[in-house]
Protein backbone atom coordinates (compact mmCIF):
# COMPACT_ATOMS: atom_id res chain seq x y z
CA UNK A 1 0.00 0.00 0.00
CA UNK A 2 1.13 3.41 -1.09
CA UNK A 3 1.48 6.18 1.44
CA UNK A 4 -0.90 9.10 0.95
CA UNK A 5 0.78 12.71 0.70
CA UNK A 6 -1.45 15.66 1.33
CA UNK A 7 0.02 18.82 -1.02
CA UNK A 8 -0.65 22.59 -1.20
CA UNK A 9 -0.05 24.23 -4.21
CA UNK A 10 -0.09 28.20 -3.89
CA UNK A 11 -0.60 30.62 -6.70
CA UNK A 12 0.98 33.49 -4.69
CA UNK A 13 -0.70 37.01 -5.68
CA UNK A 14 -0.88 40.72 -3.19
CA UNK A 15 -4.61 40.81 -3.98
CA UNK A 16 -5.29 37.07 -4.31
CA UNK A 17 -3.30 33.91 -3.38
CA UNK A 18 -4.74 30.98 -4.68
CA UNK A 19 -4.68 27.68 -2.50
CA UNK A 20 -5.66 23.97 -3.35
CA UNK A 21 -5.25 20.69 -1.45
CA UNK A 22 -5.17 17.45 -2.89
CA UNK A 23 -3.83 14.02 -1.75
CA UNK A 24 -1.80 11.60 -3.94
CA UNK A 25 -1.42 7.70 -3.08
CA UNK A 26 0.37 5.68 -5.47
CA UNK A 27 -0.50 6.99 -8.80
CA UNK A 28 -4.08 7.97 -7.52
CA UNK A 29 -4.90 12.17 -7.22
CA UNK A 30 -7.97 13.06 -5.20
CA UNK A 31 -9.17 16.79 -4.36
CA UNK A 32 -9.59 17.87 -0.59
CA UNK A 33 -10.18 21.43 -0.65
CA UNK A 34 -9.13 24.55 -2.87
CA UNK A 35 -10.16 28.56 -2.10
CA UNK A 36 -8.70 32.08 -2.39
CA UNK A 37 -6.95 33.97 0.41
CA UNK A 38 -7.26 37.89 -0.09
CA UNK A 39 -5.62 41.19 1.26
CA UNK A 40 -7.47 44.75 1.41
CA UNK A 41 -6.03 47.11 -1.16
CA UNK A 42 -7.32 50.07 1.06
CA UNK A 43 -4.73 48.87 4.23
CA UNK A 44 -0.86 49.39 4.33
CA UNK A 45 1.42 46.97 2.83
CA UNK A 46 2.98 45.72 5.84
CA UNK A 47 -0.67 45.06 7.01
CA UNK A 48 -1.50 43.70 3.34
CA UNK A 49 1.02 40.90 3.97
CA UNK A 50 -0.12 40.02 7.39
CA UNK A 51 -3.80 39.34 6.34
CA UNK A 52 -1.95 37.27 3.80
CA UNK A 53 0.64 35.48 6.60
CA UNK A 54 -2.29 35.34 8.81
CA UNK A 55 -4.60 33.46 6.05
CA UNK A 56 -2.28 31.38 5.22
CA UNK A 57 -1.62 30.19 8.80
CA UNK A 58 -4.87 29.06 8.66
CA UNK A 59 -5.04 27.14 5.56
CA UNK A 60 -2.04 25.30 6.75
CA UNK A 61 -3.29 25.07 9.90
CA UNK A 62 -6.59 23.46 8.99
CA UNK A 63 -5.46 21.26 6.10
CA UNK A 64 -2.07 20.01 7.48
CA UNK A 65 -0.44 19.50 4.42
CA UNK A 66 2.69 17.26 4.13
CA UNK A 67 4.55 19.21 1.24
CA UNK A 68 3.59 22.81 -0.07
CA UNK A 69 4.24 23.86 -3.82
CA UNK A 70 4.43 27.47 -5.18
CA UNK A 71 4.30 28.65 -8.23
CA UNK A 72 7.47 30.63 -9.26
CA UNK A 73 6.63 34.31 -10.10
CA UNK A 74 6.42 35.74 -13.38
CA UNK A 75 9.03 38.43 -13.98
CA UNK A 76 7.88 40.82 -16.19
CA UNK A 77 9.18 44.57 -17.41
CA UNK A 78 6.79 46.32 -14.76
CA UNK A 79 9.06 46.63 -11.77
CA UNK A 80 6.64 47.68 -9.48
CA UNK A 81 4.49 44.58 -10.13
CA UNK A 82 7.16 42.21 -9.80
CA UNK A 83 8.44 43.84 -6.27
CA UNK A 84 4.45 43.55 -5.01
CA UNK A 85 4.53 40.07 -6.37
CA UNK A 86 7.98 39.26 -5.00
CA UNK A 87 6.28 40.46 -1.28
CA UNK A 88 2.96 38.50 -1.47
CA UNK A 89 5.06 35.47 -2.69
CA UNK A 90 7.23 35.57 0.19
CA UNK A 91 4.07 35.25 2.19
CA UNK A 92 3.14 31.81 0.75
CA UNK A 93 7.48 30.88 0.78
CA UNK A 94 7.43 31.36 4.66
CA UNK A 95 4.46 30.39 6.31
CA UNK A 96 5.09 26.88 5.03
CA UNK A 97 8.57 27.20 5.98
CA UNK A 98 7.28 28.14 9.84
CA UNK A 99 5.68 25.23 9.73
CA UNK A 100 8.49 22.88 8.51
CA UNK A 101 7.36 21.59 5.41
CA UNK A 102 8.83 20.82 2.54
CA UNK A 103 8.39 23.84 -0.26
CA UNK A 104 9.00 23.09 -3.58
CA UNK A 105 9.03 26.04 -6.55
CA UNK A 106 7.72 25.32 -10.40
CA UNK A 107 7.34 27.78 -12.95
CA UNK A 108 4.55 28.52 -14.66
CA UNK A 109 5.37 26.57 -18.36
CA UNK A 110 6.65 23.34 -16.06
CA UNK A 111 3.17 23.73 -14.19
CA UNK A 112 1.51 23.56 -17.33
CA UNK A 113 3.49 21.23 -18.99
CA UNK A 114 2.83 18.78 -16.53
CA UNK A 115 -1.23 19.22 -16.52
CA UNK A 116 -1.93 20.33 -20.36
CA UNK A 117 0.73 18.62 -21.96
CA UNK A 118 2.27 22.00 -23.34
CA UNK A 119 3.94 25.07 -21.77
CA UNK A 120 2.32 27.63 -23.23
CA UNK A 121 -1.33 26.58 -22.63
CA UNK A 122 -4.63 28.75 -21.91
CA UNK A 123 -5.87 29.68 -18.40
CA UNK A 124 -9.27 27.59 -19.65
CA UNK A 125 -7.22 24.38 -20.87
CA UNK A 126 -5.55 24.36 -17.31
CA UNK A 127 -8.97 24.44 -15.57
CA UNK A 128 -10.19 21.99 -17.82
CA UNK A 129 -7.61 19.76 -17.19
CA UNK A 130 -7.65 20.29 -13.58
CA UNK A 131 -11.60 18.72 -13.58
CA UNK A 132 -10.51 15.75 -15.54
CA UNK A 133 -7.76 14.96 -13.23
CA UNK A 134 -9.37 15.75 -10.15
CA UNK A 135 -13.34 15.60 -10.69
CA UNK A 136 -14.98 16.46 -7.30
CA UNK A 137 -12.90 20.01 -8.04
CA UNK A 138 -15.41 23.12 -8.70
CA UNK A 139 -12.65 25.69 -8.24
CA UNK A 140 -14.82 28.79 -8.24
CA UNK A 141 -11.98 31.27 -9.36
CA UNK A 142 -8.83 31.06 -11.85
CA UNK A 143 -6.31 31.68 -8.84
CA UNK A 144 -8.22 28.26 -6.82
CA UNK A 145 -7.56 26.24 -10.07
CA UNK A 146 -3.77 27.14 -10.77
CA UNK A 147 -3.14 26.85 -7.48
CA UNK A 148 -4.84 22.86 -7.65
CA UNK A 149 -2.74 22.94 -11.00
CA UNK A 150 0.39 23.19 -9.21
CA UNK A 151 0.02 20.77 -6.37
CA UNK A 152 -0.78 18.43 -9.54
CA UNK A 153 2.44 19.78 -10.46
CA UNK A 154 4.06 18.82 -7.31
CA UNK A 155 2.74 15.53 -7.13
CA UNK A 156 4.04 14.20 -10.17
CA UNK A 157 7.25 15.42 -9.95
CA UNK A 158 8.01 14.96 -6.51
CA UNK A 159 9.58 11.90 -6.69
CA UNK A 160 12.42 12.85 -8.92
CA UNK A 161 12.99 15.96 -6.80
CA UNK A 162 13.61 13.77 -3.81
CA UNK A 163 15.92 11.75 -5.56
CA UNK A 164 17.73 14.57 -7.14
CA UNK A 165 17.63 16.32 -3.56
CA UNK A 166 19.22 12.84 -2.02
CA UNK A 167 22.42 12.66 -5.00
CA UNK B 1 8.55 66.73 29.42
CA UNK B 2 8.44 65.00 25.96
CA UNK B 3 7.36 61.24 25.55
CA UNK B 4 10.45 59.31 24.71
CA UNK B 5 9.69 56.89 21.59
CA UNK B 6 12.17 53.80 20.47
CA UNK B 7 12.44 53.50 16.44
CA UNK B 8 13.52 50.96 14.56
CA UNK B 9 15.10 51.40 10.96
CA UNK B 10 15.49 48.93 8.52
CA UNK B 11 17.17 48.89 5.76
CA UNK B 12 16.30 45.09 3.75
CA UNK B 13 18.25 42.77 1.65
CA UNK B 14 17.93 38.89 1.44
CA UNK B 15 21.67 38.53 2.06
CA UNK B 16 21.94 41.49 4.79
CA UNK B 17 18.94 43.49 6.38
CA UNK B 18 20.85 46.43 8.31
CA UNK B 19 18.83 47.32 11.50
CA UNK B 20 19.27 50.43 14.03
CA UNK B 21 17.64 51.64 17.37
CA UNK B 22 17.25 55.02 18.17
CA UNK B 23 15.60 56.92 20.68
CA UNK B 24 13.68 60.36 20.11
CA UNK B 25 13.27 62.76 23.23
CA UNK B 26 11.54 65.91 21.75
CA UNK B 27 14.02 66.87 19.59
CA UNK B 28 17.12 64.60 21.49
CA UNK B 29 18.27 61.98 19.39
CA UNK B 30 19.99 58.79 20.90
CA UNK B 31 21.97 55.60 20.03
CA UNK B 32 20.64 52.31 21.56
CA UNK B 33 21.74 49.31 19.16
CA UNK B 34 22.36 48.37 15.51
CA UNK B 35 23.69 45.50 13.36
CA UNK B 36 23.29 43.17 10.24
CA UNK B 37 21.05 40.12 10.31
CA UNK B 38 21.92 37.62 7.59
CA UNK B 39 20.56 34.55 5.68
CA UNK B 40 22.28 31.83 4.46
CA UNK B 41 22.79 31.83 0.68
CA UNK B 42 23.45 28.30 0.21
CA UNK B 43 19.39 27.77 1.49
CA UNK B 44 16.49 27.41 -0.57
CA UNK B 45 14.43 30.69 -0.68
CA UNK B 46 11.76 29.54 1.82
CA UNK B 47 14.42 28.51 4.26
CA UNK B 48 16.32 31.98 4.44
CA UNK B 49 13.12 34.68 4.17
CA UNK B 50 12.35 32.00 7.76
CA UNK B 51 15.73 32.97 9.20
CA UNK B 52 15.25 36.75 8.13
CA UNK B 53 11.63 36.23 9.88
CA UNK B 54 13.46 34.54 13.16
CA UNK B 55 16.46 36.72 13.38
CA UNK B 56 14.13 40.30 13.00
CA UNK B 57 11.56 38.57 15.62
CA UNK B 58 14.39 38.42 17.82
CA UNK B 59 15.44 42.02 17.02
CA UNK B 60 11.81 43.53 18.10
CA UNK B 61 11.40 41.24 20.65
CA UNK B 62 14.74 42.08 22.34
CA UNK B 63 14.78 46.11 21.89
CA UNK B 64 10.75 46.10 21.37
CA UNK B 65 10.31 49.53 19.58
CA UNK B 66 7.59 51.40 19.42
CA UNK B 67 7.96 52.79 15.45
CA UNK B 68 9.24 51.15 12.65
CA UNK B 69 10.79 52.41 9.22
CA UNK B 70 11.56 50.58 6.19
CA UNK B 71 13.48 51.69 3.61
CA UNK B 72 11.54 51.79 0.06
CA UNK B 73 13.33 49.68 -2.58
CA UNK B 74 15.40 50.43 -4.89
CA UNK B 75 14.11 49.12 -8.29
CA UNK B 76 15.85 48.29 -11.12
CA UNK B 77 16.18 47.09 -14.34
CA UNK B 78 17.21 43.39 -13.36
CA UNK B 79 13.83 41.86 -12.63
CA UNK B 80 15.67 38.83 -11.00
CA UNK B 81 17.18 41.03 -7.97
CA UNK B 82 13.89 43.47 -8.08
CA UNK B 83 12.04 40.05 -7.28
CA UNK B 84 14.57 38.82 -4.38
CA UNK B 85 15.12 42.04 -3.03
CA UNK B 86 10.92 42.42 -2.75
CA UNK B 87 10.86 38.97 -0.96
CA UNK B 88 13.34 40.05 2.01
CA UNK B 89 11.69 43.40 2.26
CA UNK B 90 8.55 41.60 3.01
CA UNK B 91 9.96 39.99 6.32
CA UNK B 92 10.89 43.80 7.06
CA UNK B 93 7.38 44.90 6.76
CA UNK B 94 6.14 41.84 7.99
CA UNK B 95 7.64 41.31 11.06
CA UNK B 96 6.25 44.49 13.04
CA UNK B 97 2.99 44.15 11.88
CA UNK B 98 3.33 40.58 13.69
CA UNK B 99 3.72 42.77 16.73
CA UNK B 100 0.86 45.30 16.05
CA UNK B 101 3.71 48.32 15.91
CA UNK B 102 2.87 50.79 13.04
CA UNK B 103 5.27 50.80 9.94
CA UNK B 104 6.68 53.58 7.80
CA UNK B 105 7.69 53.29 4.56
CA UNK B 106 10.83 56.13 3.20
CA UNK B 107 12.34 56.14 -0.19
CA UNK B 108 16.24 55.88 0.08
CA UNK B 109 16.54 59.54 -1.83
CA UNK B 110 14.23 61.03 1.02
CA UNK B 111 16.40 59.08 3.59
CA UNK B 112 19.56 60.92 1.95
CA UNK B 113 17.81 64.17 1.97
CA UNK B 114 17.06 64.21 5.98
CA UNK B 115 20.32 62.83 7.06
CA UNK B 116 22.88 64.74 4.84
CA UNK B 117 20.83 67.59 3.03
CA UNK B 118 20.94 66.26 -0.18
CA UNK B 119 19.12 62.93 -1.94
CA UNK B 120 21.77 62.10 -3.93
CA UNK B 121 24.45 61.66 -1.34
CA UNK B 122 27.48 59.14 -1.03
CA UNK B 123 27.02 56.08 1.45
CA UNK B 124 29.91 57.03 3.41
CA UNK B 125 28.38 60.84 3.70
CA UNK B 126 25.60 59.08 5.00
CA UNK B 127 28.07 57.32 7.41
CA UNK B 128 29.51 60.30 8.32
CA UNK B 129 26.24 62.36 9.17
CA UNK B 130 24.72 58.83 11.26
CA UNK B 131 27.87 59.37 13.42
CA UNK B 132 27.35 63.25 13.87
CA UNK B 133 24.16 62.71 14.88
CA UNK B 134 24.37 59.40 16.95
CA UNK B 135 28.14 59.74 18.00
CA UNK B 136 27.93 56.84 20.07
CA UNK B 137 27.19 54.64 17.22
CA UNK B 138 30.00 52.72 15.38
CA UNK B 139 27.94 50.96 12.98
CA UNK B 140 30.22 48.24 11.64
CA UNK B 141 28.44 47.31 8.55
CA UNK B 142 26.79 49.70 5.55
CA UNK B 143 23.86 47.96 6.25
CA UNK B 144 23.63 48.90 9.56
CA UNK B 145 24.62 52.28 8.94
CA UNK B 146 22.06 52.69 6.69
CA UNK B 147 19.49 51.39 9.26
CA UNK B 148 20.20 54.49 11.52
CA UNK B 149 19.86 56.69 8.68
CA UNK B 150 16.36 55.10 8.28
CA UNK B 151 15.61 55.32 11.88
CA UNK B 152 17.06 59.19 12.16
CA UNK B 153 14.46 59.68 8.83
CA UNK B 154 11.59 59.11 10.62
CA UNK B 155 12.20 60.65 13.75
CA UNK B 156 12.04 63.66 11.47
CA UNK B 157 8.92 62.86 9.83
CA UNK B 158 6.99 60.78 12.22
CA UNK B 159 4.95 63.64 13.86
CA UNK B 160 4.18 64.90 10.23
CA UNK B 161 2.80 61.55 9.07
CA UNK B 162 0.63 61.37 12.06
CA UNK B 163 -0.95 64.44 11.01
CA UNK B 164 -1.41 63.42 7.60
CA UNK B 165 -2.74 60.69 8.95
CA UNK B 166 -5.27 61.85 10.86
CA UNK B 167 -6.62 64.21 8.07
Amino acid sequence: MSERIRILGLDPGLRNTGWGIITIEGTKLSYVACGVVTSDGDLALALRLKQLHDKLTEVVTTWTPDEVAVEETFVNKDAQATLKLGQARAMSLLVPALHGLPVAEYGANQVKKTVVGVGHAEKNQVLAMVKVLLPKADPKKADAADALAIAIAHAHHRKARALVAKL
